[in-house]
């Protein structure tokens, strides 16, 4: 196999873009990688996206999309893993490189949920769990995660308010991300104040639907220089599948799919969690962040939150999380996010992050879940 | 890059499934593949499907039929390209074993459409087309089918029966196929009487609505013969795009997605339309038959109709086509389709295909059409 190495990054705000139209969110990401990695061709694109057919009438945006970028010929595929799909993509065009099949491939995350009514896009969210035994009941997707929360809160003895810095951490990071949907920060009064959502998961413990895209170009590591000056290499790519159903689970609290694919990577990549520099995880809400911290090895079971609540988190802490404002206060467009993490990983070992840059980060790790935990990638990076 | 083979068939029947879930049919053409194949466990699988999240309100449909087979913890990712689906599916999985990531793969295609109202279904299928500029405007597929149709005959001088041998011949080559929605046999008069759909698509033009699964399992060739004594190898496998919408092709009757990626199977194989055995095209309607007949260098512009008006499609023809039923008759659940199409070549090339065996099968191809030609897959594979 191939040294795979990303040579492009491409990112368009995230936000409510009533006025764009997916293809024209995925052809501006596209087109930003593109310029950035200094490429007029594609071998292949790998489109991630959760719901283009529920929320916009539109299927085949891998068609769609290099149609719009006057790529048309090449080959263009959908890549779906519910909110995993960005990560999955990445995958994807990795296996493609890294197999010898193709030199330059374009990873791309796109959605647009904003058009349709709030109701609308959440019961399409649940499409993500489980039709026949969880959605049909009435759960939703925050509602999936209250009750995760709630059983957190019950079995290490935490209170609601012990998970403030995951949201307070997030939102103080947006505020250097031009890409970010809310770069403004919040108080620890605000978190407490905020609206019931799902108890006990408040509007602050929620990342917002949104409308982004997000571009990664990908080329073998031995060509890589002739591109950019400061490639970045893909030491892993791993993805695991867990149990589609919480209630599946042999212990909900524990992300096994998370786990596996953590330890697939740092297996592939020889290295351990205490080797990352920077970790963009998947707080689609303040719970999914102490899990993840926890199946990948940053944090003993029950104790992933402690490390918001003791200030680990942050920016110069030990284990620096959603360092552009990660799903929170970035915005969580679904099917794109997973390449919004890889992208900002990729720019902090740049060392391109701005006033929020991780010092002498070398490291990166981004671990994207779809639905409650049934699939989760996680991408290592490493500069070069 | 490794070669690759086809070590495990399983197709489920197609048809109206009112008492099976999305889950069940998939796993039950992927249980039947890896009895075939001998095999307990798989690296990944790649599901080709386009309509889950529409019609049963399932996306993440990866990890719901790894799950629900038992395989929790796998790689399992969900492959869209509308109709092409399945083809795709194929075509990520084979790019995972050729490239030496994963060693035993399923690519599943798999569907559910008739659990909605037909009208839901014809909508979500123009999710295919371009939403904006095509689906918005009243456009289904059926009726772009026919206005590529009315212009085929317009330009080339043809009637409207002169397409019927590709319906007979689909019909009559299903009746041996236990797989098959429609294994009757219809007449000329009827495909003259049949109800029109779209003018001049009439209902025997057209592929039927229908729910199926089918499977296929891929090994690296140096170890195929551990698992079967008959190993199918993949020779080639090309997908191409075109623009998404008709109106935008440089001509609307020249599939130039499928002549790219005929062309490139071709390149790849070294080998030409002649050597062929078994063509299994994507019949969704006999205008597509005609088309892709053309686009893959099996006739001249303009003269595909005739290999049916004279006769070659047949099984002892001169190129044999929709050997186990086509689209057609054996059915078209849209997003299993390329797949379906892919274990009929294998089979072919097994020698397993009972009465509608083509003699010293040894070459044979798949050709899976996505949308209105906006992807087309290209799969060659070869008797070893």
């Amino acid at each position: 196999m191939r040294d795979v190495s990303i040579i492009g990054i491409g990112q368009y705000e995230v936000g409510e873009h009533w006025d764009k139209s997916l293809r024209e969110l995925g052809y501006y990401a596209l087109a930003a990688a593109m310029k950035d990695a200094k490429v007029e061709r594609l071998d292949a694109m790998y489109v991630g996206n959760m719901l283009s057919g529920e929320l916009t009438n539109q299927e085949h945006i891998g068609a769609l999309i290099s149609d719009f970028a006057g790529l048309r010929g090449i080959e263009a595929i959908k890549i779906e893993a519910a909110c995993g799909s960005g990560g999955a993509a990445m995958r994807i065009g990795y296996t493609a490189v890294a197999g010898g099949l193709h030199d330059i491939v374009a990873c791309i995350g796109v959605e647009k949920m904003t058009d349709q009514q709030a109701s609308t896009t959440t019961s399409s969210l649940a499409t993500a769990s489980d039709a026949d035994y969880e959605a049909l009941h009435g759960l939703s997707f925050v509602s999936i995660n209250a009750l995760l929360m709630r059983r957190y809160m019950h079995e290490y003895g935490y209170r609601k308010d012990d998970f403030a810095n995951f949201a307070i951490n997030a939102h103080a990071n947006a505020v250097n991300n031009p890409y970010a949907m809310f770069p403004s920060p919040i108080s620890a009064k605000a978190f407490a104040e905020a609206k019931p959502i799902a108890d006990p998961i408040n509007l602050l413990d929620s990342s917002p639907i949104a409308d982004g895209a997000a571009c990664v170009i990908l080329a073998p590591t031995s060509i890589a220089k002739e591109f950019t000056d400061n490639p970045i290499r893909v030491k892993a790519s791993a993805i695991a599948t867990d149990t589609l159903a919480v209630h599946d689970r042999r212990d909900p609290l524990y992300l096994e799919g998370g786990a596996i694919s953590a330890q697939k990577a740092y297996a592939a990549a020889g290295i351990g969690p205490n080797d990352i520099d920077v970790f963009e995880l998947h707080d689609a809400f303040t719970i999914m962040s102490a899990l993840s911290l926890e199946a990948s090895g940053f944090a003993a079971r029950g104790h992933g939150v402690r490390l918001a609540m003791e200030g680990h988190i942050g920016i110069g802490g030990r284990v620096p999380i959603t360092t552009m404002g990660g799903l929170k206060a970035r915005g969580h467009p679904v099917g794109a996010t997973g390449i919004y993490q890889i992208a900002e990983v990729a720019t902090q070992l740049r060392g391109q992050a701005g006033p929020n840059q991780v010092k002498n980060a070398r490291l990166g790790m981004a671990q994207n879940i779809g639905g409650s935990g049934a699939t989760v990638v996680t991408t290592i990076l490493e500069r070069i």
